[in-house]
């Protein structure tokens, strides 16, 4: 029987849409006649929520529950729309799925390929990944405003960290590690975060001796902005909390050439519920429509789907035809259907 | 009657010594005979601590807080001692000492000197500042461990920040925009961490009209990491909490041309204790003692501390003899005390 892909589709706002239907193009062409492919997507995002009210109803939300997976573009409106106010969006939609669909994975490469200028001078061979936690830290909304509005306001954030969930995570990067350049490096800030940080440095230490081979390695998230900014090629693996692979990620990217090519997937390794790739740029609302988004990390960012999928092979296809497209091409921009195209054309 | 300047002297661990006697160099001949300048040194940091079981007592605290100003190196031991583990030095000493005195400016001021090599091809024109908050934020300590050592094991760290504590930064980064470029960006987190993000968002929004002149900008810090990668001489003044402060300065530092340059004050700007500056470096063990270190961080600190003490004119002493020093220096590295001979030799 044919191998079926049931791919839930969230183009979201602004460039979203458009950079997803060049990733779309692209699983297509990647995966032929091999695999029965069906697509629905869903009308989400900050203009749905601007038109209906509605951000991510449950209905909505377990209908999404029934794919093999979710291709998501990006989301986000005018940032300075008041009723857009407090990322009600981002964590109402985005985050969100994450949460909802236990996504503990956030996959992360920084790849420099061949033919793209960093903005480093001197960059070296940069090829890592960041295994960022998805669920748990600073992101899970915990805190408040006490005498909110007053001279005497406090207002808190609690990050939660779970002994379960930076356990999986942590595994996961181990053998990403092991499958890699056999390097794992945790950053986190435990000579000032001492709770959250003891219980990350002793996971590390506790699930080392299951993976030999990997040597591990810790960095204080400030020295590890030197490191990426001076030295990237020394990363391997990194495995870091929410809030710290956000940042981490961000200047990762930058120094990858650019969030145009940084590409990611929320996983839930499990598969109790459908992984979710997405590229790491946002919504760019002052481009949008134009066909001026490079649609390049959307696509990588099928690649992601598609080995967690189990087609390695297709997921190879794509990372080559979009390697070889950064190789060659020129100067001159492209429109975002042109550069689809370049690569589709590859993958025939 | 003669100006007095009563200083506390804590060159600390590693490099911090040497680097420190480097700074005391330049600092007597900068106020020359102007200013009465009396010396005390203590004796605190890791091998301190290990030798006598003090990191910092009440009585030296006391003893400190009776002096104008402090002239720190730095701190911390060999990281691998399990006996100087979870940050011990770092938190019972330099933050104590910034919290006990009150260091809710942590000034971070970064310039890419002629001369100096950036890691990045094309950084332009750099020169900003980071105001830094010193005192709140996930800094505080508050958190815990549940269930500690168990598979349900729960890590809290709770970030508590007070309009108080907000304001008052907040309007130190905007007087220090007046006095520069005019434009003042927050960085934060305001999409995710909303209860702390809306303090400091509203309190910037409350603050800004009486600073007309200011342009003021948000960015997340995620998105901050992505510019001061690509594009650093947008910048100012940013503006931002502990920990967001705490990783965009290294980065900066790196983007300035390196650790070894990166000057900080850490300033109770009223006034009601004292004021403490130091290099942005660490201890760096492994060079200790060998007149490797670069002294030039901890004597554009000393530039710092005569600003704040009301001494702008030799403060500016320095950073000209610095900078003429950096923009002749050759390849051929020099000797700690070679660099501090020098930059004292144009203070004369
Ligand atoms: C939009 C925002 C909530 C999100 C995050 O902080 O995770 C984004 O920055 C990312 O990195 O995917
Ligand atoms: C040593 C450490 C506690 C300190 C900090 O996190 O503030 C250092 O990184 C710094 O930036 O001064």
């Amino acid at each position: 029987m044919k191998r079926t892909l049931d791919l839930a589709v969230i183009g979201g706002d602004g460039i979203g849409p458009e950079v997803t239907a060049e990733a779309l193009k692209a699983l297509r062409a990647a995966v032929g006649d091999d695999v029965a492919l069906t697509e629905t997507a869903y009308a989400l995002g900050a203009e749905h929520y601007l038109a209906t009210g509605e951000i991510l109803s449950d209905d909505t939300l377990a209908a999404l529950a029934r794919h093999d997976a979710i291709l998501f573009g990006a989301v986000g409106g005018d940032p300075r729309d008041p009723r857009l106010a407090g990322g009600i969006i981002e964590r109402g939609l985005l985050l969100k799925l994450r949460f909802a669909f236990d996504h503990y994975v956030n996959l992360r490469p920084t790849l420099l390929a061949p033919g793209i200028a960093s903005p480093l001078r001197d960059p070296g061979a940069v090829d890592f990944v960041v295994v960022r936690e998805g669920t748990e830290g600073p992101y899970v909304g915990n805190g408040g405003r006490f005498r909110q509005g007053t001279p005497h306001e406090v207002a808190t954030e609690v990050s939660i960290n779970t002994a379960y969930g930076v356990e999986r995570v942590v595994r996961f990067a181990f053998a990403q590690a092991a499958a890699r350049r056999q390097k794992l490096t945790l950053v986190h800030k435990t000579n000032v975060l001492v709770h959250a940080g003891a219980l990350w440095q002793s996971t590390v230490d506790r699930v080392a001796p299951e993976f030999a081979s990997v040597a591990v390695d810790y960095l204080h998230v400030d020295a590890a902005t030197i490191f990426l900014a001076t030295d990237p090629s020394r990363f391997d693996v990194i495995v870091t909390d929410n809030l710290f692979g956000d940042i981490l990620t961000d200047l990762a990217a930058a120094i990858g050439g650019g969030i145009g090519l940084a590409a990611s997937g929320n996983l839930n390794p499990d598969g109790a519920f459908p992984s979710m790739v997405e590229p790491v740029h946002g919504s760019a609302p002052d481009i949008a429509g134009q066909q001026k988004a490079d649609p390049t990390a959307a696509i990588l960012s099928v690649a992601i789907l598609l080995e967690q999928q189990g087609l390695p092979d297709a997921a190879a296809r794509v990372r080559t035809a979009v390697l070889a497209d950064l190789a060659e091409r020129g100067q001159s921009p492209r429109r975002t259907s042109e550069v689809g195209d370049a690569i589709v054309a590859r993958l025939r």
